[in-house]
């Protein structure tokens, strides 16, 4: 019968567990950490040693960031359903949409938008970042990966990822124009915008040549990580029914009170 | 106020975003890959460079294995929402269950009740290995951890994984007690019943302290990534819809054709 | 080619949709309401009046119950994903596990085990009730369905479920052991342990035939209503981020302070 | 303290459950279906018998589809996690993005754009109907509502959604609007493209006072109840597992063939 559907990802027979094309036993396991493979699993091409250490930089740095809206979705639902600690990291994925991981794929978006992957810019960057600037500017938008409500003046994060990218040879055009359009938006809104972490990535994502619209995975698998941990400190020392009778207490108390 | 809940893993002020008591722009970022990353956020404690590879290889283990019923479930889910990939994700894991994912608890459970973590054994290794045999068969249970059906006579990862854990250090009572069990099971089921994948990674898991109710995790975080990579290929090779509308036509075609 | 696996729910033509064997369009659209097609839908039989009366009322009574950790993480998930409304709804589902809708499966678990579905008690009820407290009790577990945190002395939802099974013609066995662990687990532990609820609700549905293992499926169509509504109410009123930055202040509070 | 936060939908003392201002079993149990009691819980006023027809049967025209994706989803889940009913149909909600429920949020979107809720049409009726029409055309997009791949010429619930809607009195200036544009679409457009159920459904649900964002709700809190029911199937008649192998042995077959 004709083949109708195909995948390349992986196959498995009696002796032998294929992964884009090498043997997990005897190429993989025990040769290569958790983000180098990562990142083959995503490409098809293992990392060079420089790849590797900006791209696990960049997954690093989106694996926990304290008790977010994603880490209490993770704990209210294994309060409610501790057999199922999958369906609680799940929950807690759910929500690592458009408003706090959008930005790294916006950023991601206008910055490729510009200068496709995989080509030169055809323009000025300082141009470029003018444009780029006065668009977001004229749709009443912020500009994603830019500013932040708790890092100010600046998100400390920044620097050490532009500094992993640039000694490992990543520090090209599109690190250039994200800083570009930092400096402009802050010249043409006289406010204080830093470039935050999720900025840095969207850049750094696409000088290791990621499209934008898989960078949110970036975060979602991150995140996967940092729920894991958030249930195991659940187990431990549990708070998500504390925050939950506090929230219902509180929610409801002009009728108690009535 | 009293403080009425804590969380201790991780915090952030203007300037400072600290995870288990470390910086993570200057402790962390660009010092540690992402599988030494997911066993300090879950311990607290840096690994060493033996437990860091061991833990590397067996989240790297269970990360990909082809098309599964969770690869199936992110691709059929993407496919009907695109812009929600961390909810297909989430879908994909939902289902991480007791079915495929409970044998490396299982074996974990049964290896920590023989021998608590942090205990030396009060007992005779193949004294144990008996008795948590027969527990199993007079249960009519099959033993997590042993037997697979596709890979015959035995799974490829087997060795590898336990070679990496031995050759670490990480060799110890855990290790020799699954082997007993698996030996026992064989010799009293006249079966061949191979030690896999999910048996190993749980003796592993006992070996580095973890307790037997959180390596679902293991397999949650892991297979995260590998998700991404899935729905990276769906995105370049669709196959979800293809292999929906093959499965629905074949579901009801005897009352079509009819 | 040989057909390998069926569906026989519904199915499709160009000018057909077939739901277990009636038409939609002629024979169900605008001729039953929401409730009773959830029993067609499970069943393959439409209601009669007593059923469809008693079905939709314990379906009703379980949509909502104020802001419940599932309320909270719908909520706290549309916060960071409002084009997903769908994946919010989906986390909010994924807590209805055994802490909290667990009891109403419990319940119907051990009353179909004393008396299997379609067929008739083969010993007397008060021993049985006896049997089954004491089995609870043996185990150290509490008796799904009894007892209540915040409903005491009774739960003001048990009396018109029971009146309304009963009217109905639905005040069986099921309704009657209940009732009689009941009164036993109050005399054998001497505390206040009322029918709650959930308790009333598994005995119910096993009046109607319900096996016990699809009975957490009730609770989960039910919630979803009641998610939906929640979501509703966030949009207009939004309290998840409120909840969300107060948790995270008091959780760190002792960080932040020191 | 001041109230930071409120919810008005539920709230319960020890006596007394409070739904949106009345008593859960004094005044709702018994005497009021699931579908009613939906619009009640997302309007918080009980719907007249009209209303109430008609809600229902747009719900129960959501309900059930056959094996479409989500079914699917929600079966694979549950044949790796059959002790997580809640979290498979909760995977199976997750697919219900922008290309399969996204038409019926997108036909009232551009109905109540063209006529706020609330409001008379500011213009001639065939006017909007061509600015609507063209405004979609010069984007290259398929208006939302119109044709379909299976049901052709004509959507067989489209006829029998707009006669419930009519005979209630709800056959207004939407569903007046919506039928301009599907016949304006063909005629521009020299194709058959009938008004299908979710055009239909998006057109009633503005009749009904709903805003455009919250209408995808209607199909997650539907499809819910088919999900179960497919769950319902699978635990009789299994095929999630028998679907994978066939996918998976077809999408790898260029490698085991090799």
């Amino acid at each position: 019968m004709k083949q109708r559907f195909s995948s390349d990802i992986g196959w498995s027979t009696a002796d032998k567990i294929t992964i884009r094309g090498k043997s997990l036993p005897d190429d993989i396991l025990g040769k290569i950490n958790l983000g180098d493979f990562a990142f083959f699993q995503m490409t098809g091409v293992l990392p060079t040693k420089e790849q590797g250490e900006v791209f696990n930089a960049i997954l690093v740095a989106l694996v926990e960031h304290g008790l977010t809206p994603s880490a209490l979705v993770a704990r209210l639902t294994y309060a409610g359903a501790p057999e199922s600690l999958q369906a609680a990291v799940a929950a807690g994925l759910c929500g690592l949409g458009t408003v706090f991981v959008g930005t790294m794929e916006g950023a991601a978006r206008y910055l490729s938008e510009a200068v496709p992957l995989g080509t030169k810019p055809q323009a000025d960057l300082d141009e470029m970042a003018t444009a780029i600037v006065d668009k977001f500017f004229a749709a009443k938008q912020a500009i994603p990966g830019l500013g932040h409500p708790i890092h100010k003046p600046v998100d400390p994060r920044t620097k050490p990822l532009l500094s992993i990218a640039g000694r490992n040879g990543f520090g090209g055009v599109y690190i250039d124009l994200v800083q570009r359009v930092q400096r402009e938006a802050e010249r043409k809104s006289g406010k204080n915008l830093p470039l935050n972490a999720t900025g840095a990535i969207g850049a750094i994502a696409c000088e290791l040549g990621f499209e934008w619209g898989v960078i949110r995975g970036f975060g979602v698998l991150a995140r996967s990580i940092g729920l894991v941990g958030h249930i195991m400190e659940e187990r431990r020392n549990p708070l998500a029914l504390k925050v939950w009778t506090a929230a219902e207490d509180e929610a409801s108390s002009h009728f108690k009170e009535a």
